[in-house]
């Protein structure tokens, strides 16, 4: 594979990009923001001395005072010209940022690169603590201590490794689609964050935040995110006009599923999902709310990639080998649904 | 100011980019990567089970095991027609990220964008533990408890307002360039991150690990990567072509000056440091590393802003309103030493 990085692959040129050459792309516009949060006040704690630098000076820092907590960060890159009629939003999953969208950890484009080539404005953002969302580690704003991975728990959990201990074993299911060499999963390890549990309601009002900003998109979100993709929706239903759902690990408010009746949504999964008890679990979670809202006149396409002879993807399959393929199957969706000119 | 987001400025038109158009901008690639880090064992602790949302299933979390620590993430864009002869490496501040050189707090286009469009392959990195860059909250990896700033901190400690309650007052420095009003200083304040101050090691090796990476660089540093910027030229001369240093607030390893006297360093400080006792002591560091680099036969052009007649520069020069002409300083500069075509 061209331009990717493994363990046999030579050391880029100096001075040379770190991926292959691609076909250049055009810009109409590419910035950054921050959107949403809120003050939060501490007050009667002690003030500390803090050396910032290791010969400057000792500087007061009082902990005391207003501190914003929960904003979110989005980047986006608009293409000239532009095919996608609205904007497309990626929101990443837990314990991860927005680099999931980016370029691959084997180096390909990835999923930012395929649809701005195909003339779609991108805003990729990081959720809140996490990324370039600034934050403070505040418990009240946090709700606590992190969880984060060891090196063998995604290459078993996401449908990549055959089992316990198959990291150390360097061996992974059948046909598995995900560039699981130890050089490449070490780049997809080295984009893992601490991931906080209980920051849901913050983050899904620094998305609504988001939209609020950018107007009428379409959503795409990945694990995570679903809930806060079907929430979203839920509450701007006149913002979302589409839903992408990267095997979604949770889904909407069964309460208010008439409220997405009119938003066109599009369910992934990928392989080896019948063989593993946690992931038949989420997919049956997020299939209850997906049928609840076909039951109230909604429009929801769930495609099995295996069932359409799509084999051996991941949890990632936006970063697997056949990465484009499948989002071949988004952007032929979105077309047929007349968001793409 | 077109484009600016501030308290009385219309809501961006739904679907619009959230500034205002700008002239079209082409790249011949742009992409991200990981970069250096290490394996660190976790062993002897109880296994956790953690919900990863709100109706999936009890996950078990071992959190013994190998971690990756001390990774570094970089963001490339390489813009054609390319007339830098070298990589831009752009490095942030303490307890920020690369957004530093993105898109300003007011939505203005920001030193990365500048030099994008001057034809400079431009490379934002964010540090060890911070932003994109993935990382675990070991104490073995991050030395312990960061720190983290109220929304009065900065405005007191960069140079933007005059003096303690300075914020609440809404009063700045005479002169002041920083958008310091209450909607663009929030969007400073979102982009805030914890800040560790054990890390030092971590995350040169990081940025040793960038420089072998990418090649013969032109390396750009703000505040705390001072340290970081004048640390990695002294442990890699040969990847080091030029140094420009945005108020560093650390300098270099006073037994390796040596080792930097072909380097051409620019050093540029803001405004006002003449009265704030703290800033005259960093820059007073920091020129002892500069003249010790001078008196090995080094070459180090130091830029007092003010005394060229730019007055009114915070520490946040790359976001103040004369950020452009700032950036020109730095522009002229380069080209002089023949580092621009």
């Amino acid at each position: 594979m061209a331009g990717a990085q493994n363990a046999t692959a030579p050391v880029p040129p100096a001075g040379a990009p770190p991926t292959a050459a691609r076909a250049p792309l055009t810009l109409a516009d590419f910035g950054s923001f921050h959107v949403g949060g809120r003050d939060y006040v501490v007050a009667g704690q002690p003030v500390k001395e803090v050396r910032f630098s290791a010969n400057g000076p000792l500087t007061r820092v009082d902990p005391n005072g207003t501190f914003v907590i929960g904003g979110m960060y989005a980047q986006y890159t608009v293409p000239a010209p532009q095919r996608g009629r609205l904007p497309l939003l990626m929101w990443h999953g837990g314990g991860l940022t927005g680099v999931t969208w980016e370029t691959t950890p084997d180096g390909r484009e990835g999923w930012q690169h395929f649809f701005l080539r195909r003339g779609w404005p991108v805003y990729v953002s990081d959720a809140v603590e996490r990324g370039r969302a600034g934050w403070t580690m505040l418990p009240e704003a946090t709700g606590g201590q992190p969880v984060f991975l060891t090196e063998d728990n995604p290459y078993e959990r996401f449908r990549i490794g055959d089992g316990p201990g198959s990291r150390a074993r360097g061996t992974t299911l059948p046909g598995n689609q995900f560039p699981a060499d130890p050089v490449n999963y070490r780049n997809f390890m080295r984009q893992n964050v601490p991931r906080f549990t209980t920051t849901d309601e913050l983050t899904l009002d620094a998305y609504l935040a988001l939209l609020d900003r950018v107007g009428p998109s379409v959503v795409m979100v990945h694990s995570q995110a679903g809930l806060f993709g079907c929430r979203a929706a839920q509450e701007r239903p006149e913002l979302v006009k589409a839903l992408v759902l990267a095997e979604p690990a949770a889904a909407g408010d069964m309460a208010k599923v008439a409220a997405v009746k009119g938003i066109p949504m599009l369910v992934l999964y990928g392989d080896y999902i019948d063989g593993d008890a946690r992931w038949r679990t989420l997919r049956a979670n997020g299939m209850q709310f997906f049928e609840a809202v076909r039951a109230a006149g909604g429009s929801v396409d769930v495609v099995s990639l295996p069932e359409r002879g799509i084999r051996g993807n991941s949890h990632m399959m936006m970063m697997d080998h056949n990465s484009d393929q499948v989002a071949g199957v988004v952007q032929d969706w979105l077309a047929a649904r007349g968001l793409w000119a």
